[in-house]
């Protein structure tokens, strides 16, 4: 089959070298050894568990029924960008249209930031313990990713600032910050965004921030802290967002990224690539969500307010588990003494305890020791979740 | 502002380099020039003028009504991808379910099997005029792209093999081939498939082949001639397709892949890092287009084929215009005599003839000195539309 003289076929029946390097997601490994088994309490995905409200889904069903079924503009329908600009200059500072771009979920305003900013070779700094995907992606670009783990006491997860400092060099082309973060609830505090923001200022840095848990936030104001409270309009900033946590909209795939005009434009063009628009029908149920769902986050924040409340001190209650009351998300990453293999430790208590958490190690090697326990829950079921971790440790 | 010894910040408040240098839309760049104006006649989107069918929306209704709001696999819900292989088998050779993969749009299937098969520095090759899209995605993962232009003849546009192969030369990543071609219409002949697909195998070159208008075809048998036909399972083609043009459906962003199962697997770990799946309620009303949607696809090609022989003889028959029959898509791509400069041309078509079309160069340097016509309308607009050209050609 080789013609003369040429060597042979160079081309691996599968995708390039830096795609195989690619992590496959360490808890789908895991819940795929629990398949056809319905006794297993899982916990381990990061999904609320309840569907999307009746009043959104309704506005979806009517936009499809009115016949909105073809290609919307690359950014977005006018009404959802605008009723977004509302949104966010309420919660943060005035954002302006132009810098709002409506995603194929927040998945894909975080791959578009990156494609926009990151190119082969470029040098990305990324604070770890952090959901795998926001490391890989620049990975899929050709761009290096340097990251800079938290610190983790029984009191709360703690970022090192002289550190990150250090390790946000001239020259580095991003900083991708996560928080509330996945999946340890860290949560940013002012004071640090003002300096990390200053540095990143002075040496051109990009700040690309996932602020997917904003208004999942157990603390004081309507979200977390942000960088868009205190950045400029022209500034260095991508705030990538999604409708998934705040309205219950995860199998939706809509979210939107904040960025300079100028970035935006760019980000148009790429979205034309990528997936040119997202449906219209969707659009019109995150426009309903945007406008009129301010209760659904009320009622969310409070059940999850609960569950935490509920699950932490008896996570700590069991001998040899440590777990932080995180400031936000809906996570509780518990460090689990002794153990050192997280992966082998969650397939484990799928089998003998038939519960199911992620392994630390899914969210780097710094996520080592820890497993991850979503409580977007009831607390009947968290409870159940309790005895059988306290039952399988004893064992 | 600056830190002492350091320079002035080097990102610029844009997009890196590779990015900003990635076409716009040309055809958009037309369309804006009339935006307020609703007495232009527009041919220029290559979108079906028709709504999607209401058993297929109904589908997708009934799914949100049911509560089907949360992630689903990243390859897609198992019902559709069964369908999938069943109808692919149906209309081309066996296809198993495990080489099949659901995405958010035929745009993105392509931009994920780059991902996967062209990395910064790889070379691919694409068969121009082509719509941009395919010829920019490339370019976004740092690969290089050459082209390898059709000849255009009243009697239809040709590929010229021999310079083709000349093109494929060894350490090749891939070739990009969309048939039926968009804008030009062009269709691969079964012959020349095998003769590209046999040179492919020898060089271990990858084949992607953009079929999103497989089932737009006027010739024998119900699909064009597919490399899905031909080649073996485990054989380097990767086959993208969407629901868009076959089933009316392009704002619903749903489309598929088909390639060999040890790639498919690593096209799903993209499909995490893009937009981890498609809307379950989405794919619910794709399943039902797979498997009730031949009349719509019917009714469609017969319409389209009216279309066609209605506007291809009227066109010729206007003076200075030169138009080929298509044997597949939904576009004429007519030459005008003496016009080369096809966006200053289409301008003024917008603002003097109050005529919609889309300028040839937007599909790359080779389709300069020409203008695209999306002729999925009715025939009484296709005549008023011919009216304003010749109108304004005779002025």
């Amino acid at each position: 089959m080789s013609l003369p003289g040429i060597a042979t076929p160079p081309n691996e029946l599968t995708a390039r070298e830096a795609v195989l390097r690619l992590r496959a997601s360490r808890i789908r490994e895991v819940a795929n050894a629990s398949l056809g088994r319905g006794d297993v309490l899982a916990f381990w995905f990061g999904e609320p568990d309840e569907l999307t409200p009746e009043f959104i889904r309704r506005a979806g069903i009517a936009a499809l029924q009115a016949g909105e079924t073809f290609y919307t503009h690359n950014h977005g329908i006018p009404e959802l960008r605008a009723a977004l600009s509302t949104y966010l200059s309420g919660l943060h500072r005035p954002v302006a249209v132009e810098s709002i771009v409506v995603t194929s979920s927040g998945m894909s305003a975080l791959m578009l930031a990156t494609q926009a900013l990151a190119g082969p070779g470029d040098r990305v700094v990324e604070v770890t313990p952090l959901w795998p995907n926001l490391v890989e992606i620049p990975k899929v670009l050709g761009a290096r990713v340097e990251c800079v783990p938290l610190a983790f006491a029984p009191s709360g997860w703690t970022l090192d600032l002289d550190r990150l400092l250090a390790a946000l060099t001239p020259g580095t082309r991003a900083l991708y910050v996560n928080s509330p973060n996945n999946p340890t609830g860290w949560t940013i505090t002012r004071e640090a965004q003002r300096v990390i923001l200053d540095h990143c200022r002075r040496l051109g840095i990009w700040v690309v921030a996932d602020d997917a848990y904003d208004r999942l936030y157990f603390g004081e104001g309507k979200a977390a802290p942000s960088f868009l409270d205190i950045a400029e309009p022209g500034e260095r900033l991508v705030s990538t967002n999604t409708f998934s946590k705040s309205w219950l909209m995860t199998g939706w795939r809509i979210g939107w990224l904040v960025s300079p005009p100028p970035l935006a434009i760019q980000i148009g063009k790429l979205i034309e690539y990528n997936t040119s628009c997202v449906p219209p029908f969707i659009q019109r149920a995150g426009l309903t969500a945007v406008q009129s769902g301010e209760p659904v986050i009320a009622h969310t924040v409070e059940r999850y307010r609960r569950a935490r409340d509920f699950l932490i001190p008896r996570l700590n209650a069991i001998p040899g588990v440590q777990a932080a009351s995180p400031p936000g998300a809906m996570y509780a990453f518990l460090r689990i003494d002794g153990m050192t293999d997280s992966l082998a430790f969650c397939k484990k208590l799928v089998a003998e305890a038939k519960l199911g958490l992620a392994p630390g190690v899914a969210f780097g090697p710094e996520g080592e020791g820890f497993v991850r326990w979503c409580f977007a829950s009831g607390v009947e079921r968290l409870a159940e979740g309790v005895d059988r971790l306290a039952g399988s440790l004893r064992t």
